[in-house]
């Protein structure tokens, strides 16, 4: 069968995720995992749903909710979100907010929207791996952003000649899979960077609701509109997802951007998939009309106390060497181990000698760097499977710290 | 705001379809269109639904169904579709299956796995638009597909050069726009044809199941793997959906191809929206299992009342020098009307004169021809609306066609 020999040329830089193919594997009951990056299905508000569902398919409803509906999304959710967004600082109109079949679609139209094959996307060192596989079938190079970097404007733009740069791409709230949180003056220093390079910044708020402590700082495309008067005015492109705060199984997320922006990118969901089904958008928007706050504090009450879990068990286990960020939100910690060694070889031995699993760093890295790291979950695992499981991480690299 | 400016090269060939911009305007009571192609909502099974979803989101089973699950899809929705497969002559396993947002979304996700800028993509002129918009994203150039026509093989290639042909693309069975299906003679001819051009063959199934009478006409595929033992030595990729027989707004629809397709393309959804909703194939899954067959006989006997109504009420208002199809299923009948005449000026004119909506057929050709055609849609306006719609249109194109 010669179909392989006919794909097209992005297809060779698309590779299966790593994390995907290792979610496979963790089936057995017996191993703890820290690899996954999904919610605890106990948080799922499942009563709302099932009154939602019954409502959006009952008294006459099912004609519209069964049916095709806009490419632009439900309005009545887009009006929600209008408002939520108006909320943390970014006024704006549903004119303005684009629906899409979670965020990772609003990454994937994005690339498609910006990236010609050579172009530059500016990325983290590393960065969420689903936003490269998303990126990747456009064909692009990366260039490492390093907010408040030494780096002039003149210097990116140089290295992505004859290319240019396109967006600057970055999770600003407890990012995956670092779980850092931009300052306020990075931000800043981030839209500097964008007016000099004349290009677009992306800015994934997928944890932004999950903040467990410290003050909230204003989303980047905030920022913009307060020097620019006018969300139409601005070239940076939120985006935004049910995933973490109601359910990733009915797949709602959003961008909010200047309305050349959605106006284009509604032309590429048409071509895409038509529109995000109808039922998943009218039963989110009951939802999320209910309670949405009350629902949110019960979802950061139950992670804050995994994290804090987490962090006072690598506090205990962890060996010399071994440094880890503290989160102020979001799903994940990550730990860098001493230079040299390889979290890939340290999984395989992990998951062989102690049955606990993580994500080994190399693959959030666009250079291929960065093997000397890892990243743990905390939103999964119960406090006991994280002492548990902690324990035994400590065990597998104190033993690879030891010399022979 | 210059954004715009930063937008990919292929974004200059992606324009706003005219079928769905017509739709908004389309929402006067008074005005009676056959400018949709959309199910009637009266055939949804509402209860079924309701059911399906209480189901799925009861007694335990949320914790799946508002998760993030597989970028292949739910296995059980997967093992009905193979059955369903092979009751058509297309033997195959659940491997052989991808689930996708709609048929729409196969579409875009073909163009991604075999279209580099440049390459040749065999379409019909005319061909559904929505396939156009969809491979347009990946820059191919067009060339016109006539199953039995007397071009050679190797002029197609030599008209592709220095690109070359990646696929035929073509719906089979009442074709949207045309109401045309493929003999079985010409489905040997574009097997012939691919073979001999070394590409593959996209085989657009939307409407398979709507046929109001005449004999079954075997997939390609089916006629590909009596010629080859298997699908896995297959070239055909075939596309079906639920979007005509349950329900378009949960956005569900299928590939079924070879297994190296299949794999490249769970990855192309994995990096482009990590899965089709979950809740949404649990719950077509339930739906299809309870009695897919009786409910589709159901769906044929009204559209196919529909249908005749049409095909009458076109006999007795048209004027000489207008010719239509006869469809044997599907939603669709294409009038052409003598040379010189333009469908879109005519629209304009029907809408002032005679409050009666259609498709102009020059959206539907890659080059831009076939001004002097229309579609007409039959599923969705009651038998009343088809009398006087058809009526009113007689009207318009006798006024067009008498000489001033």
């Amino acid at each position: 069968m010669s179909l392989p020999n006919l794909f097209a040329t992005r297809i060779k830089g698309m590779k299966a995720s790593e994390i995907r193919e290792l979610l496979k594997l963790l089936d057995q009951p017996d191993i703890i995992s820290f690899a996954g990056g999904i919610p605890d299905p106990a948080l799922f508000p499942v009563e709302k749903f099932q009154a939602a569902m019954a409502k959006v398919l009952g008294g006459g409803n099912h004609a519209a909710s069964l049916q095709y509906s806009t490419s632009e999304g439900h309005k009545p959710l887009r009006e929600w979100i209008a408002a939520e967004m108006g909320r943390i600082g970014i006024a704006c109109t549903p004119d303005n907010i684009l629906i899409t079949s979670g965020s990772q679609q609003a990454l994937d139209y994005l690339g498609k929207l910006f990236l010609s094959p050579g172009d530059t996307a500016l990325v983290g060192w590393p960065t969420y791996l689903g936003a490269l596989g998303a990126f990747n079938a456009y064909e692009p190079r990366y260039d490492r952003l390093q907010p408040g970097g030494n780096r002039s404007a003149q210097d990116y733009a140089a290295q992505a000649a004859p290319g240019r740069v396109k967006f600057a791409y970055l999770s600003v709230d407890f990012a995956n899979p670092t779980g850092v949180t931009l300052t306020q003056t990075e931000r800043e220093q981030v839209l500097d960077l964008a007016e000099e390079l004349d290009c677009a910044v992306i800015e994934d708020a997928a944890y932004q609701s999950l903040r467990y402590d410290g003050p909230a700082i204003p989303p980047i495309l905030s920022l913009e509109i307060a020097r620019k008067g006018s969300i139409d005015a601005c070239r940076t492109v939120y985006c935004g997802s049910f995933s973490k705060t109601l359910s990733p199984g009915l797949r709602i997320g959003w961008v909010c951007a200047a309305k050349p922006v959605i106006s284009q990118m509604v032309l590429l969901k048409q071509a895409g998939d038509l529109h995000t089904p109808t039922l998943n958008q009218m039963a989110i928007a009951e939802v999320a009309n209910d309670d949405f706050d009350g629902h949110i504090e019960q979802v950061r009450a139950l992670y804050r106390s995994r994290r804090d879990r987490m962090l006072a068990a690598l506090e205990r286990h962890m060996p010399a060497g071994v440094e880890w960020t503290r989160p102020e939100g979001g799903m994940f910690v990550w730990l860098t181990l001493p230079k040299g060694m390889d979290g890939a070889e340290l999984l395989a031995q992990a998951l062989r000698t102690e049955k606990v699993a993580f994500v080994p760093g190399g693959a959030f890295f666009a250079d291929g760097s960065g093997r000397n790291s890892l990243r743990l979950n905390f939103s999964s695992p119960s406090q006991q499977a994280i002492d548990e499981g902690i324990a035994r991480l400590g065990r597998v690299l104190t033993a690879a710290l030891t010399p022979a």
